[in-house]
């Protein structure tokens, strides 16, 4: 389906205006959820997130034993219900950009540029990229206002706001 | 172990402060995260948090087909690093709790409590409560300050905050 224009504020607001994503994994065939910063970043067929991992962290070591993870961005809480608060979770696989990867300088570089306070994580060996390549979406712009969509609505709806 | 002031101050303050947690389940065997509200109530030998969910909601279903979960509440975003945010992981059991349960009316009350807006929606057949037992908690409370936590450690650090 393609999203109304408030639903597609929406989606941007999430995707180009949020820091923080819950990412779920497996974690010893369990569900974990762990916090990662993010960034998007266009690519052909569509868009992708990506975040700057420690190799000691526990979603690190899930994401190396399997791809399958879940992201889940919310708006800041605001004084109305938080039921109505919106969101986005996507599906999405994970896969490790090592630096001579095709796509390294462009996830790294629309890292920095969000975060650019983490320039000297980059020069540490134990830290990654890992791009996230959605598989769809679930958008709940407000209460009883909950959208399914393909994973290319995401790069239709955030238009030229990303590179 | 047991935490220093500081970080049971934080740890208090997402519990308490905190209104809504991202929610990991097993959805067909992947992992899957959707946002929920959620009250803190005590209980003996420790604390659960409880939520309020639809039976038509996706994240329903996965607990109804297996309880293990995991919870994560991270603080409001600020001017500081994200990757600095205080928040924690509580891998948690879910336990849906109907009306005749011995936990529903303390379980409501917590949640309404917070919630009073809600009260509405306990009046429609197809919302349950499920209440959150936690298994262990992981605080990251600052860069670089994290702490593993045994379950009872919760209750320890909450104190008299919750009835």
């Amino acid at each position: 389906m393609s999203l109304d224009d408030e639903s597609a504020e929406v989606l941007r607001s999430l995707l180009v205006g949020g820091n923080v994503a819950a990412l779920a994994t497996l974690h010893d065939g369990r569900p974990a959820a762990s916090m990662i910063p993010f960034a998007v970043t266009r690519r052909a067929g569509g868009i992708r997130l990506v975040t700057h991992v420690s190799r000691l962290a526990a979603h690190t070591g899930d994401m190396l034993a399997g791809p399958e993870v879940c992201l889940l961005i919310t708006a800041p809480e605001t004084a109305a219900m938080p039921q109505a608060l919106p969101r986005v979770s996507i599906p999405a696989v994970a896969e490790f950009i090592p630096p001579r990867h095709p796509d390294y300088e462009a996830s790294r570089a629309a890292y920095l540029a969000k975060y650019p306070q983490t320039a000297d994580l980059f020069q540490l060996g134990d830290f990654s990229i890992v791009a996230f390549t959605p598989l769809s979406a679930r958008l709940v712009g407000g209460f009883a206002r909950a959208h399914s969509l393909r994973a290319e609505a995401l790069a239709d709806a955030l238009g030229e706001d990303v590179a």
